[in-house]
C-alpha cells in the first residue's frame, strides 16, 4: 500500500518503520528541517526493542510536497494544533480516494479533517503504542502496543477493516472498532484531568494524585466530559475512568512520571495540546448549551501558563 | 483606654506601635516565641518612616496569658487560620466589656469571633496601613494609610465611632464606615482574583495580568463575588474592582509585586487565606445555592499546592 505519514515524530516514525519493514511503500512527512536532513543523509536510525536498525525512507518537509504521487492511506500524526496546516500542505497527495486514518489524541480532529477531503474517506482511531526521539532521524521504540479505528461514515466499516489489516500485518495490532469516539472520548477524559493538573502545580502523577483535593477536581473535570460525551450519545464510565487515573498515579506503575503535556510545558517551553482536550469539551459545552467551567478554567490557566513561558 | 493587639506581626506592630506612643495601655500578644523574646529582651524596635524607635511594651505568648487584667479594646491581626485559635487563648483578658476590633483580610470572620463574644462587642474593620518585618522584634513603618470600621449589630454606632476616635487620635486615619461589609467584599473580591492566579501561574502582578486569559479569569472569578454578595444584600461595582486590580497590575504601580498569597507559600512554604478569600466564596454559595466552579477550583488548586510544597 502507498503510504504517507504526516508527522514523522517518535509515533509517526513508528507507524513508518513499521509498515515500511512489512512492505509497504512509504513516505514520510514532516515540518522540522534538522530531523528531515538527518533522514535524507543518515535514513531513519531505529532502535526496536534493542536492536538498530538503519532505513532509507524517503521523507518530505510538508511545505514543500512536489510530489507526482497520489496517497493511499495517509496516517496523520501531527501534535493537534498543527493539524490544519499539515491538512493543507496534504492537498497535492490527497486524490478522491485518499483514505486519511487520525491517530492524535485529543477530540474534535474530524471538523478539521472534513475541510479537507470528503468524511466517508475519513477514519478515526486511538492507539496506546508509544516512541521516543532521541535526537535528529532517531527513535527509540519499545514495548507493545494496539490501536483502534473506525469510519466515520456509516457504509464504510469494509475500508476500515481493510486499513486495520494493512497495519495488523506490519503488527501494528489494529483492530475494527464499532465505537472509536466512545475509546477517543475516554482517552481524553484521562488525559483532560492529571495532564492539565501536573503541569499546573508542577508535580508528577503521583504527587498531584497525592493530594488532598486531586479526587474532587478530577471528578469535576471527569463530570463535564460526561455531559458532553452524553449529548453525543456517548456513554463514558466515570468509576472505570477514576480507576484508570488512580493506576497512572500508582507511583508502582507511571506515578513519578510528569505527563506530555508537563513536558512540552514546563521542560521544553512548547505550547500544549490543551485546546484539543478540556478546550475541546469547553468549546462543545458552550455548542450544547453545557456549561463547562472547569474545562474553561483549566484550559485558561494553561494559556496562562504558556504566555508565561513564552511557549512556542 | 487598654489595648491589647492580637497577633503582633508587622501589622500588629504597627498599630501596637502607634497607639502606645498616643498614650495608651498597650501590650502584645503573639505566638511566635522568638519574636516575643526579642521584644522582652531589647525591646519593639521600630524603623518609622526612616527614624529609628526602641520601645518598652508588654509582650505575652498567647499560650500564657496568666494576666490579671481585662482589655477594654483587642485588636485582631493574626493570619485568618489562626484566628480560631486566638480567639480561645484571649478568654482570660475577656470580660463583658471587652470590644473586639478584627481587622483581618478576608471573609467570615466575624462568624467565628462571635462564638467567643457577644455580636456587639464585634467591630469590623478594613486597613489599607501596610507593615513590614525585618526579623524577630523589629519592624519597618513607611508611608502612609487609613482605615474603616463598624459595628456589626445595629445601634452600636456610637462606640464604632469612639473607637475610631481612638485609633484616629494615634494618627491612624480611623473614620466610622456605615457599610463595612461592602469594603470588606470588595478587598476580599481584589484579593481573591491576582492572589491566587499569581501563586499558581508564579508570575508577578504584572506578569499574570498580561496573559491572555487573564481577564476572562479575574472575570469569571469576580462574578461569583458579585453573586454571593448580592444575596447578602451588597452590591459589588465589579468594572470599578476590575479598574482597582488592573492599577495592582500596572507595572508602573505595583506591577513587578508579588502577592501575599505568593509570598506565604510560594516562598515561605507556608499555608495560605484561601479558606477565606475564594474558599469563603465557596462555602457562603453552598449555603446560599449560588454555583461557584471558578472559587471552588481555584481554592482546591491552591491546597494541592500547599501540599506539593508540604506547607505548614
Amino acid at each position: 500500500m502507498k503510504i504517507f505519514i504526516a508527522g514523522a515524530g517518535a509515533m509517526g516514525s513508528r507507524f513508518g518503520f513499521m509498515l515500511h519493514q512489512a512492505g509497504n511503500e512509504v513516505s514520510l512527512i514532516d515540518g522540522w528541517q534538522d530531523h528531515i536532513n538527518a533522514i535524507i543523509e543518515n535514513g531513519l536510525e531505529v532502535n526496536y526493542n534493542g536492536q538498530e536498525f538503519n532505513i532509507q525512507i524517503p521523507i518530505y518537509n510538508q511545505k514543500d510536497l512536489d510530489i507526482n504521487s497520489k496517497a493511499e492511506l495517509i496516517i496523520v500524526f501531527t501534535k493537534a494544533m498543527q493539524l490544519d496546516e499539515m491538512m493543507k500542505d496534504l492537498q497535492p497527495i490527497i486524490s478522491k480516494e485518499t483514505k486519511i486514518l487520525c491517530l492524535l489524541n485529543g477530540l474534535g480532529h474530524e471538523d478539521v479533517i472534513d475541510k479537507y477531503l470528503p468524511a466517508e474517506n475519513i477514519y478515526l482511531g486511538n492507539t496506546v503504542w508509544t516512541a521516543g526521539m532521541t535526537g535528529p532521524g532517531k527513535v527509540k521504540l519499545f514495548g507493545t502496543g494496539a490501536l483502534e479505528l473506525q469510519n466515520i461514515v456509516p457504509g464504510f466499516e469494509k475500508e476500515a477493516n481493510e486499513i486495520a489489516e494493512a497495519l495488523s500485518s506490519a503488527g501494528l495490532n489494529a483492530k475494527y472498532s464499532d465505537d472509536i469516539k466512545f475509546s477517543v472520548y475516554q482517552k481524553a477524559c484521562v488525559n483532560g484531568t492529571m495532564n492539565g493538573l501536573c503541569t499546573l502545580l508542577d508535580g508528577n502523577m503521583n504527587e498531584v494524585g497525592a493530594t488532598s483535593t486531586s479526587k474532587t477536581m478530577i471528578w469535576k473535570i471527569m463530570e463535564e466530559f460526561r455531559a458532553v460525551a452524553d449529548f453525543e450519545n456517548i456513554n463514558l464510565d466515570l468509576d472505570y475512568i477514576y480507576d484508570k487515573i488512580l493506576e497512572f498515579n500508582d507511583i508502582n506503575k507511571l506515578g513519578n512520571h510528569y505527563p506530555s503535556m508537563y513536558q512540552d510545558l514546563i521542560i521544553n517551553h512548547r505550547k500544549t495540546e490543551i485546546d484539543y482536550i478540556n478546550g475541546a469539551i469547553s468549546r462543545k459545552g458552550t455548542k450544547y448549551g453545557i456549561p463547562t467551567p472547569y474545562c474553561d478554567f483549566l484550559t485558561d490557566l494553561i494559556h496562562a501558563k504558556e504566555d508565561l513561558l513564552d511557549a512556542k
